[in-house]
């Protein structure tokens, strides 16, 4: 076998996601509803395949840049592929095609959904299809690396290729050890809303199953009204707030957690989220209190949960917001693209990337009036290099061009430009639900079979950033070529 | 006068403006309708004005990039709000404001109007209406500069802040040389079509009009249907070939006349042009040929005015292209954004840009393959300097700002999301028509004033490709920090 090392991790990440679906064999089993079955036939499948994989004969003892993206290509979309087994063997999902479109939603933190009617679902089935926001948040590969031994640059090549943002922050010298770091903080979290969640009533099932939601920016309910079932504004308050937590860089949980408080609130990309969370929920909360609310405090608290749902990425929804006046919605179109901090589990382009946009227009304005000055990019006291430049410019052209190309494929299904362009843009952007027919009170069940495709390959370009895929699907000769 | 020569040439440009208000007099004149109080009021006014602001007396020979930016920006703003008048003083249009909305739209070469019957307007008015559209096209300020003398670096500053296009393309060492060079190219092909437009059955009248709108990639129609009025097929291709013609970069046309035709067909941006244009004809007129039109022959007629019109920023009609099913709108909208290109009259991004984005992404993709290799960008064989490229990147995610803030700010006037998107698009690219309740039969007069001086600076902001005016917006201190 020429790939011999690269199909090792990938028989080992199957190994690993058959363990992730224990848990929710164990509730299937203590529930004793009709997906016992097919959890223990999707285990058996996922380990049996994942050992075979594993046993392939090593042709190199590091790996390469190349070598990095296939793993994290390919291994993303083995997860899925098996990973929707158990809601297509349970017949929780009519066809296989649904079922992977649902679990890609689940793995890309998106959140977008195809079953109408959540509620008649097995409790199993459920938690599985939750806890994939919370594997998919931090990312299953991250995972497997704290495991696995270290296997030279392509081993930070994986871990790049997983981290949402333009530069992976590096929290200790050896990948190993960041991923482990990562994974601890985001345990706290998550353990931490879990906890008051219960305390506000909420049984101890409903508080993982929100939780995951939470915390992995996923957005995946188990109510046909998502968040909106529980009436409890302390509830609604703790999931906004927790969504808010979640958008922001995990790294700066470190410094915190290094005693480095000041360094962590001077953080300019933590800043701008902060500043445009209070500025579109003023915005919104305002608006909605001017026309179709009449109390302010129920306008505010539906403005901020929806602000923060949106910008992080989640998906969750309180309110009808398809339903909002145009200002409105025309301010969550626009966090739909800003999304949450790069290192955090959200989604979209991050707000990093806008703050350098930002800086490097202000520095073209400048260059009007100073025609020769040469002007270094700063965020946080630091230049930003040349190259991470030109990758956040890239990335950020491809974003939109891909948002307008798939735009126009997607209007071939008949459905108005607003329907199209927001169920592309809360797919690629792994936010979930969009605007018209496919606003929170619908699902993307209207879209053909071919659609359906089409978006979950969309969820996994947003939730692997782009190029890991797009290099992928590159020309052969480009991969020789200078 | 701490700024007399800016002044000066401030004073200038309205004497030049005076002089191009003649034709319009002479044919109010001749018709003896009633506008020519307001034209003899006007020219009297702007030339008496022009004269005085040009005896100030001069502080420096040179200008300097400052004081470039300042005589662009004020001198467009100026010609607007002077050539606004004859529209107001003949009561043609009913305050001021919207007279100056519309002169904007003339200047500008968008095409949006005010005016929902325009067939009764007088003479004298429409030709001045549309005259605006071949001035601006290629610029006023070019035409002032091959009469002054030249005017050190700010005479280039000028020349570039006026010219679309990320690098102003010389032709001529001196300036006043290449917008002589400019202007007779303009000359020639504004000649041909009339001759064209006039062989087609047209009168005299309407051939000089539709000409300004198509040379100009204006839009601005004397006929409510706009070119739909006019049901040959020929004089819609005419109109339809002569836009696409002024898509393209000026230079080109140069270098065909110096008889270098094989370097200027093989110009990068102008294939890019042709297949944009190619590819979105097929699929229009495939799509309408299937859906809403049984004749094959006229959904390619439509599809290639539409595509023609809508790429190269004119903003003609000869369909309602509202109506179209949402695949064929979605490509428009696209259209809307690419523009036709750089040293072209027509407004939007400009191919030119998209081209180099293109090439960035690619480059950003090799990368991943070959962690350290450097890859020069080229543009027809020859590498595109840093600066340029920073410059357009920093237009580009300026320009998607601008559009999504606009956006929001329009959704105040309650309209729905599309017609708010596409009234900014379509302002800011200078094309003219959106969709929904801007569509092309509809006019942008539902808006309220203030939503119509916005516009009016959107059209600006625009035509100056945005860093002209932003960089006169922008905080003083900007100025001397560095």
């Amino acid at each position: 076998m020429k790939n011999g090392t690269v199909v090792r991790i990938l028989g080992n990440i199957l190994v690993v996601e058959s363990l992730f679906m224990m848990p929710s064999l164990l509730i299937s089993l203590f529930m004793q509803e009709n997906d016992t079955k097919a959890f223990i036939i999707t285990i058996l499948v996922t380990a049996l395949t994942g050992i075979i994989l594993s046993n392939f004969k090593k042709n190199k003892d590091n790996i390469n840049a190349k070598d990095g993206l296939a793993i994290v290509a390919l291994g993303w979309a083995l997860m899925s592929l098996f990973g929707a087994l158990p809601l297509y063997l349970s017949a929780s999902i009519p066809t296989y095609i649904d079922a992977v479109f649902e679990t890609v939603s689940g793995f890309t933190t998106t959140g977008a959904t195809l079953i109408a009617n959540v509620e008649i679902l097995p409790r199993g089935i459920l938690f599985w299809r939750s806890f994939t926001h919370w594997i998919g948040g931090m990312g299953i590969l991250v995972f497997t690396l704290a495991l696995l031994p270290a296997l030279g640059i392509g081993g930070f090549q994986i871990f790049k290729a997983e981290s949402p943002g333009p530069v992976a922050g590096k929290m200790a010298p050896r990948i190993r050890d960041t991923a482990k770091i990562l994974y601890l903080i985001y345990f706290t979290i998550t353990l931490v809303q879990v906890l008051l969640l219960k305390i506000g009533g909420m049984t101890i099932f409903e508080s993982f199953i929100y939780t995951f939601g939470t915390v992995g920016t996923g957005g995946l309910a188990i109510n046909n009204n998502s968040v909106g079932a529980f009436s409890s504004s302390y509830l609604q308050m703790v999931i906004a707030i927790f969504m808010v937590i979640s958008g922001v860089n995990f790294s700066l949980y470190y410094l915190i957690y290094k005693g480095k408080f000041k360094e962590a609130i001077k953080d300019q990309e933590l800043k701008l989220y902060i500043i445009i969370i209070f500025l579109a929920v003023l915005g919104i909360g305002t608006n909605l209190y001017m026309t179709n609310y009449s109390k302010l405090t129920l306008s505010f608290r539906d403005a901020f949960f929806q602000v923060s749902s949106i910008i992080t990425t989640t998906g969750y929804s309180t309110a009808n917001f398809d339903a909002w006046p145009s200002f409105s919605k025309a301010i969550l179109v626009l966090l739909m693209f800003v999304g949450g901090s790069a290192g955090s589990t959200s989604g979209g382009i991050k707000v990093i990337r806008i703050l350098v946009l930002l800086k490097l227009i202000k520095r073209e304005i400048l260059k009007m009036f100073h025609t020769r000055a040469v002007i270094p990019v700063k965020v946080n006291g630091k230049v930003v290099q040349n190259e991470t430049v030109a990758g956040i410019n890239s990335f950020v052209s491809l974003y939109f061009i891909i948002i307008a190309l798939s735009t126009v494929a997607i209007t071939l299904e008949g459905v108005d430009l607003l329907t199209a362009f927001t169920s592309v843009a809360a797919t690629l952007g792994n936010i979930g639900p969009g605007l018209n027919l496919v606003g929170p009170t619908n699902t993307f069940n209207n879209y053909s079979q071919i659609s359906k495709i089409f978006f979950s390959l969309l969820m996994l370009l947003g939730r692997l950033e782009l190029f890991t895929i797009i290099a992928l699907l590159a020309p052969k000769n480009w991969r020789r070529v200078v």
